[in-house]
């Protein structure tokens, strides 16, 4: 491709609305415009990244025998009705009414439609496994899009569903997704890591989140030093401690502590470190008020308080809800005689603590020498996020924090979706049953610009070399000398040939331009063609990743590029 | 692939619902499914056909200098209030609402969203010329989805959008699209015709269809017998008549016509032919009524009428408009006399006319011996349908007439949207311009149902190779045959190698359903294995297209193939 004929309108300056670099440099390296919030436009070079991805998708998917559909984004109410989502799933799912008033829904996932497909023409275990993927742009009505295309409303996604006689079949169809996965993420020259994920509102019983490491990543993960444990924090299993056990403490006192509401403020008033507090916060679950307490310096995992309860939604309790609760207001609440609410859980770190302050359920009170046992009791479990430090729940090792951008999750669901909707086999035996389904989803969009967030430097984007629009840039340095252009147009006719995809920067700009816009877009490699190395029979050869430029001779430039991209695609 | 891996369920019987060939044999051969109305899952089968039209439209279009894009399905009112579509699209746009209330549609089409990104980055003559295009679900709202496929509301598309600095750039980027869809549709194997169109919706000077010939095409359209015009009826001019000259005749007479309202009962009635009839149609043209003559024997095309008019939109009158402007209920409209409507336009070949029949504005009446010119006159112009047997336009020869499956429509669009939305540039001399656009639609997955319609035969699809789902099947004959195994087995492996995409038949069935299977899915040709031919080192080969089945060496066969197929592509 030429320069002068690529629609890639490169900007100096990154808009004003971008939040992460990924937005930052795919606006300015001309592959993105914002349509509306959340809604972008991807521009020529984005469609080649996007292309590479999708590529890499399909052979590992095609290899790992999944076979690729296309399934309406327009979707009736009716199979939603069925599946019990379309009363579940939040205002992310965007309904709309066609012009005779019937209810459709555009979808955010295709559990529904790909169950009917599959329950109107299988019958029989002999079709089964089966495994249909398809890559399209989906829509979720995020409340608030955000981080470019990391958060958006429209974007491109791949989503396959397996379907398996028995629940040992669906295990090795989620096995053999796992695995197509970190190749194909592997193949993309991403650094993952594969993480044990909560199940959402997809549901199912089992779910690994594929993360791509980046310190502006939304999701914070955690992997053991020690053995190959790793979890995003939501989901992140505590080890039980070992119970604490000490003196009983003085009596019970309250003390006042006029307007300090956090641990950290309360805690600087009273002279005591965040871990001798009780942190109490109460929440509705299902519409019912709930304590829940862990220590100071810990974090409430609302989704461990969910999964406890057994409740269908957690939140945390307004104002209103927090007074009625405790009789005062928020910032003051605590265990002790707390009476109007269904029941006081607590994480583990709380038994047998001693000696400790909580609020005392009064406006600018809190209590001190709080006893658990002798001052309150509550239903134990693992209730904490998990963080930097924290013991492995697997072996003796210690949890590191990590960042991560969710590019990939894989779900076992199940009969989840195949026993309300009825997707049922006929076994060996003739006996009816629901198959057992895995889903699995790749933000396809979501990848690119994950791989800017973890590939970028001051100057722009490093793509890893699989996905990148072009493998070089060929940077005639003087347009003006006719040796320069020629040999440049030599070279690109020779890439071509060699199947190697160049961007022949043809415009009449000055050389300090084109190295500008090529380290911008961030093609792997650059060959500069100047006239005073030329005269040599010489270019310069720079890969995008750093390191010196090396002169390399004309002759040999192309076959010495075909070695390095085949190095760096291994 | 193996037809055991392979989800492609076939069925005996068509669907109730399905009223054309290529829904009937689509949803037979396990292609497509229907989700809801006008809205169909496309299996693995379908998805195999689409992937070959779309890579011959990319390489076509790519050819000719376009660039691909991925733009937003979901877009914002604001862009359509605009370009002024908002409100003159009808209910076919399917709007929406997100979350917080802001107003969106479902793209059916994607002038707004591709000016909006053109004019914010655009702004010289030296980046232009410019041609952007994607590949893309679309949805229209359909009032009545239809024919399978063909008139469905999701549907995937190819729109490409040309911006040039003038119109002879912009005739030459129209004249590039012309050229690359030729090659497109040739490529595809498909029988078709370019022909002149109305603009419709879309807007804009000049247009042209690409009509798939098949009888159970939608679309009439006309094509000389002598020179190489060719035009949808819609659109198809005709010469004007030699002026009628002749006596004139007796005095103006009524005669009663109980009941008798059409022209062939009113004619069977009188004893008088269609052609010495006025046929009189009332019609609203932007909330004004007009009467329209043609010769009885003609038809009145309303596209002509809202043309000469230079109205928005021409309708039929209700009963009650008919009944306001004529003083009669339908069927008894006639020009003598008519005064409630705002005129009177009459087609060429009512010029002259003499002792003609036409309706009396009285219910059951008809006057007779009515002269033009003498008991009434009109504005006379081209306004019928063109039909079979119809003098050229363009030449001395004859208008034949065809029916055909519109698969690409090419618009030249002018300034009709980079002039409201001030889609300008800057040209050499500085001075601010319009950039002068063309617009080029193909349906992709019409295409595969046209290709459907135009090669089937009683026993299913005959596809093009260069579109089939796969170019050769393998049926060995006899399961139990381990001879005949193996050579199978050999066979697709030897013509992976080759290039060549095999569908191994090794299901446990009997050779009769194999090759019922193998037909109705419709791949171009069949390798039958069986145990008496292959003592002899033979197989049979055979073209799905028709004639004798050839017994080939096993040896040869690959290879065999592989000619004729690329005999097939030229």
């Amino acid at each position: 491709m030429r320069m002068t004929r690529l629609h890639a309108p490169t900007l100096k300056d990154a808009p004003r609305d971008a939040d992460v670099q990924s937005q930052r440099l795919l606006v300015r390296g001309g592959y993105i415009r914002r349509l509306a919030a959340g809604i972008y436009d991807f521009l020529p070079l984005a469609n080649r990244v996007l292309r590479r991805i999708e590529t890499i998708v399909r052979e590992e998917l095609d290899r790992a025998g999944a076979q690729e559909v296309r399934l309406p984004m327009v979707q009736p109410a009716e199979i939603w009705e069925e599946s019990g989502r379309w009363g579940f799933y939040g205002p992310e799912l965007l309904r709309l009414q066609d012009r005779k008033g019937a209810q459709f829904c555009l979808g955010p996932t295709h559990e529904e439609v790909i169950v009917d497909l599959v329950r109107r023409d299988v019958r029989s275990w002999r079709a089964l496994p089966l495994n249909l993927y398809q890559i399209q742009s989906k829509f979720r009505d995020e409340i608030r899009p955000r981080a470019g295309l990391m958060r958006g409303r429209e974007f491109l996604m791949k989503d396959a569903y397996s379907f398996d006689a028995d629940e040992a079949g669906a295990s090795q169809s989620y096995d053999a997704m796992y695995q197509a996965y970190e190749r194909i993420f592997t193949r993309c020259g991403l650094d993952f890591r594969a993480v044990e994920a909560d199940t959402g509102a997809i549901g199912g019983s089992r779910s690994h989140e594929f993360q791509v490491l980046a310190d502006s990543g939304e999701d914070a993960i955690v992997s053991c030093n020690t053995c190959d444990y790793a979890a995003n924090v939501e989901q992140a299993e505590l080890p039980k401690p070992e119970a604490l056990a000490g003196p009983e403490s003085a009596e019970l006192a309250s003390v006042p502590t006029p307007g300090q509401r956090s641990i950290e403020d309360v805690g600087a008033f009273l002279g005591l470190p965040a871990h001798r507090f009780i942190k109490t916060l109460i929440v509705t679950a299902d519409g019912r008020a709930y304590a829940v307490l862990v220590r100071g310096d810990h974090e409430v995992n609302l989704i461990k308080v969910k999964r406890l309860l057994g409740a269908t939604s957690v939140e945390l309790a307004t104002e209103a809800e927090v007074l009625a609760a405790t009789g005062a207001p928020v910032g003051f609440a605590g265990p002790v005689g707390l009476k109007a609410v269904a029941g006081i859980v607590a994480d583990h770190a709380v038994a047998g603590l001693r000696d400790a302050a909580t609020g005392a359920n009064q406006a600018d009170t809190h209590c001190l020498h709080v006893d658990e046992g002798r001052d309150f009791t509550a239903v134990f479990a693992d209730l904490r996020l998990a963080g930097e430090g924290d013991p492995c729940p697997r072996c003796a090792g210690h949890l590191r924090s990590f960042r991560g951008i969710e590019v990939g999750h894989v779900f076992f669901l199940g009969t989840k979706y195949s026993a309300p909707m009825r997707c049922n086999y006929l076994d060996e035996a003739g006996q009816e049953r629901p198959m057992v389904m895995g889903c699995y989803g790749i933000g396809v969009s979501r990848i690119m610009a994950a791989a800017v967030e973890q590939n970028h430097d001051d100057n722009g984007i490093v793509w890893p070399a699989a996905i990148a629009p072009f493998h070089v840039a060929l940077l005639p340095l003087q347009m003006n000398k006719p040796e320069v252009v020629e040999a440049a147009e030599r070279l690109y006719a020779e890439c071509a040939a060699a199947g190697l995809d160049a961007l022949l920067d043809d415009r009449n700009e000055r050389a300090g331009s084109k190295f500008i816009d090529a380290e911008l877009i961030g093609i792997p490699w650059r060959i500069s063609i100047g006239a005073r190395d030329l005269a040599e029979g010489m270019v310069e050869l720079k890969a995008r990743t750093g390191g010196a430029a090396e002169r390399v001779a004309l002759a040999a430039v192309v076959e010495h590029l075909r070695t390095a991209l085949a190095a760096a695609r291994r």
